[in-house]
């Protein structure tokens, strides 16, 4: 095959940093020796300043590539636009492509401590911090900017959520120099740093005997702190926040709203053209489990939604997407669709606290486009928000000082499709799956057809062999992986499946908790009634017989049973896909992929035993196929 | 009352301490102003060497109390005995007692760490260790062992058998001198160390590729180390090991057998009159909870028995009370008896690990009698054994460094209660006890009298709310404070209940695992023979329906249901007895146990509400009064 090559044509103007990026990765594709004055390719990259903000334009004809944008960000993401096509093959010359963001701000939020260590990281210690300091491998920290930038990941939040000991102090003088640094190895490739801060911190660090934001001190405290922030981070896209939620203090502690919380902290932000991202991940973690009328899910939307119209603007709300905390199966959160006058993110996780802990195969591109598709009345989806009140999707890393980033070397995927689906949410999970596999292991059909398909079919297996028909919360405590039935039952965290000798499950309708009608009334329409209801979510809903006929006439218990015992087969599968396609991937992709599906058999395993052998013990009713239960 | 006035008469080469505790100890009884030369009562030490070791013989006499001894040591426990006996009120005159301890060796085992903290300690950090070193307040170091003396204790094992970190090392160089001056300190007292050590020494401090006890370098290892830990200390009594046990190395993991591990480290304290202390808590931690066939009471049985007479003479196996692991019942360990060649020590839990964290009341000598007489064979009961092979008896600590030693005031009496029945197990719950309230409150009958009552039924009330009849395990995992009915249900740890819609229980007979067959035939019968086993551990060896009839006509269900209404009833008793004695008690005294007694009321709250609504979930069945179970 005879070499490609190419040459470069800047525009007057154009930032040195995309020209260098885009000839940077056009050798890695094809080797240095590529350049001509006589080349095959014309790319050329110039500006159209009619193009939206961080839009490109790409195009081909014989002979040349067109990258356009009206920003220095725009362009950097038409090049990689360009050189993502380029290594998945495509014809350049039929290029056409005009690609604009959904979400303005698409955050990736890492849950890293300042020791090192990442609440609920499953692929290392922390990429950024070591024993109290910011401490790092500034090429490591480039590469996985590009990582980030490739994928049109703008914003990246520092710290974990839960700020701790010394995290407390990023927002003083002590630790501000190193942090601008950071953010200056960042912001070539358009990524804007966020950090998260204690709602205490007027007390914590201000030494103020109170962080009641109706307080002027405790404004002023705030003032003076962004004042201080912003001149060592004039691009600093604002704070996280988690207050009022699981033992952190908040608001409520001083007898004010949430939107008086934020409020106070985004008015000292908003100078500096900086926001709040308030979480909104409020409820009760010390319910009585006898308590059968406080309902958790219920919560966020309690405590927010009568508060629409009274956020400033520079106030975006973070909520999770579902009302739970992340199970593999939720309904949307009721909060989006019900706030018109807020600005809205939406939260997912990446790293895989409930979805099988970067051990087990999971693809979320799979669970993100259902959320995407999730009813917000009965003609519109989630998707229809977004760049409306919707402006932003953040996720949870699920990366570490791992060598393959992620822990599980296919779990990378997830965190390219976070990327692609915060720019476009229309890409369905096969479109990114596919891309990525190709990418990633090259396009011989014979590897990436196997490959896509079970990694597609990862999520619904999980599902199967885990706590059935959105029911959730079926995992040892604390640590969360691997099965533990009545693990959260008699706990104080509002997560309850209440199994009898003859039901499980909770009734949301109006007739019971009235959860469901926190939704439209088309949508609480939809999950009320048990013939509309989407079976993956019956449990969620209601409280059923272990008796109830599904869609498919088997009764619920046989379908605990069923699915179970397909969970841990399609597992089985899994291995034997991976075990075929050893010649076709490298060695250590391979073998370290292996390893995390040899355990990940195991476990599914145990969830299939201990699920079926408690679902037995409580009914006395045997598989109707006769496989094996241990009593 | 006219002033109680003494003189003191000491013979020739009577040890001066002892009169000096005896000085003491009576000044702190009526006053320092009571000696006279015409006093009222001339109080007699002298030696007669007829009397066996440790042993005192107290006579009165109008105007005279003799103490006389064989040795230093029995001379103290002489005194103290003395002192009791003066504080309990009784009249001199009429002292008449000759006692002769039955165990040799009344041994407390510390699991302090020498970070400072202790392993199942609820009394505070460690009397011994801070920050890797020996730490402590050389006058409460004093106290304590004045403490443990005064009820006959004489030996003290220092540190954590699970040895990690800088515990390793005691034994070098490094440690000994600051272990040698503990030991001076507690010299006088009569008590003697043991200190933990590693398995896995000769490998982790030595340097060598091997702990094979059968290997030369190893034993040579051994030796040297005897040598030096001796030249320091040279009354240490020996070492105590955890070998084999809960992922700790151990001669299995050489190929080696238990005997071959504890000789070799025996032989080298032999020269020096050291003793090995070698625990047989050795079972299989990794279970599969599907393998029915595995039964882990039979593992120390199975480990031990058949090498009986194969252990050195200054070897003791150290054999934990039951087959399980310090539950609030179980059934003696089928061991006792079962090694008439072998030295044993019976090992009993001071600190509440599973029997309430000294939160909840748990008056441990009531359990202790039941021990002491439980069946060897149809006529011999294990107090029959001690001083006999079972020479030792060690107690794991409940004392750390808060005020009142035991976290809970009451706690105190175990402590008191473990030191005076190593020494005499024909002594009962009742009398320790009243002793104990007598000793520490006075002896007011309107304090003492209730109080006694209450402390005697505590533990038949703790058993009443938590795990029903023998079954144990219904904790929360790790911590083990709590309820949580599956929360070994599914775990590695071989403890199941196997609960189901029908019935619970695990059935221990020749037709079910064959444990009882470990017991003497007698014994075997005894619990195999529904009509004959023990109603309180009946489902230690048996699988019941929830319909089966208990011999007072009730149904194991609804005994489940009265005895955890009932329990909680008599927590509430035991708050009201609490403050109907509010004015006849220290403040300080008081105001701690109330604290601890609303937190056990709320405990027992829990575990009633979550075992009810636990059976009621799997069988449907109410309460037949019509009580409250939450659903």
């Amino acid at each position: 095959m005879a070499r490609t090559t190419f040459r470069l044509r800047c525009d007057a103007g154009i930032d040195a940093f995309a020209a260098q990026e885009c000839r940077e990765g056009l050798e890695r594709l094809y080797g240095s020796d590529l350049w001509r004055e006589d080349a095959e390719w014309t790319v050329s990259l110039s500006r159209k300043p009619d193009l939206p903000p961080e839009g490109y334009r790409l195009s081909g004809a014989p002979g040349s590539i067109s990258v356009e944008a009206a920003d220095d960000r725009g362009l950097l993401y038409g090049v990689y636009a360009f050189l993502r096509r380029a290594a998945l093959g495509e014809e350049f010359s039929a290029l056409k492509e005009t690609a604009v963001p959904a979400a303005a701000r698409r955050m990736l939020d890492h849950w890293d401590n300042v020791d090192g260590s990442i609440e609920r990281g499953y692929a290392g210690a922390s990429l950024f911090f070591r024993d109290g300091r910011l401490s790092y491998d500034p090429e490591r920290i480039k590469d996985y900017a590009r990582l980030l930038a490739s994928v049109g990941v703008n914003h990246i939040s520092l710290n974990n959520v839960n700020v701790r000991g010394g995290a407390l102090r990023l927002i003083t003088d002590d630790m501000l120099p190193e942090v601008a640094a950071l953010a200056g190895l960042l912001r070539p490739f358009g990524l804007r740093l966020i950090l998260s801060v204690h709602f205490d911190s007027p007390m914590l660090l201000g030494g103020l005997s109170t962080a009641d934001p109706c307080d002027t001190k405790v404004s002023a405290w705030w003032q003076e702190t962004a004042e201080r922030v912003y001149r060592y981070i004039p691009d600093l896209s604002g704070f996280l926040v988690k207050a009022d939620s699981e033992f952190q203090n908040g608001p409520a502690s001083f007898g004010r709203t949430q939107a008086d919380g934020a409020n106070t902290i985004a008015r000292a932000l908003s100078p500096y053209g900086g926001m709040v991202f308030w979480r909104c991940f409020v409820y009760l973690c010390t319910q009585d489990w006898r308590d059968t009328v406080t309902d958790r899910p219920m919560a966020a939307y309690d405590h927010f939604h009568s508060l629409d119209g009274r956020f400033d603007d520079n106030v975006m709300l973070q909520i999770k997407n579902g009302p739970m905390d992340f199970q593999p199966r939720e309904p949307l959160s009721p909060l989006f669709g019900a706030m018109p006058r807020t600005r809205q993110a939406l939260e997912v996780q990446l790293t895989q606290e409930y979805t099988g802990q970067q051990i087990d195969l999971y693809a979320l591109p799979v669970q993100w486009q259902e959320i995407f598709s999730s009813p917000i009345t009965g003609e519109r989806v989630l998707r229809d928000l977004i760049g409306q009140e919707v402006g932003g999707v953040s996720g949870v890393a699920n990366v570490g000082d791992e060598e393959n980033w992620t822990g599980h070397t296919l779990a990378q995927c997830n965190l390219y499709a976070f990327g692609r689906m915060a720019w476009d949410p229309s890409l369905t999970a096969r479109q990114i799956v596919e891309e990525w596999v190709k990418l990633t292991f090259g396009r011989d059909p014979r590897l990436t057809e196997p490959l896509i398909a079970m990694m597609l079919s990862s999520r619904n297996t999980y599902e199967k062999y885990t706590a059935p028909l959105g029911i959730g919360w079926m995992v040892n405590i604390s640590h969360h992986y691997g099965p533990n039935v009545e693990g959260y039952e008699y706990s104080p965290w509002g997560t309850y499946h209440r199994a009898d000798w003859q039901a499980i499950g909770i009734d949301r309708t109006r007739g019971g908790t009235g959860y469901a009608a926190q939704y439209h009334p088309d949508v609480e329409r939809l999950y009320s009634d048990l013939t509309t209801c989407p079976e993956e979510l019956l449990l969620f809903f209601h409280r059923l017989p272990y008796t109830y006929p599904l869609q498919n006439g088997k009764t619920l218990l046989q379908h605990i049973y069923d699915t179970h015992f397909e969970g841990v087969e399609e597992v089985r599968g899994f291995v034997k896909t991976w075990e075929s396609l050893r010649e076709l991937l490298p060695e250590s992709a391979y073998e370290s992929v292996a390893r995390k599906l040899a355990l990940q058999l195991a476990n599914a395993r145990e969830w299939r035993d201990v699920v079926n052998t408690y679902f037995y013990r409580k009914t006395g009713k045997p598989d109707e196929h006769g496989r094996p239960i241990h009593k």
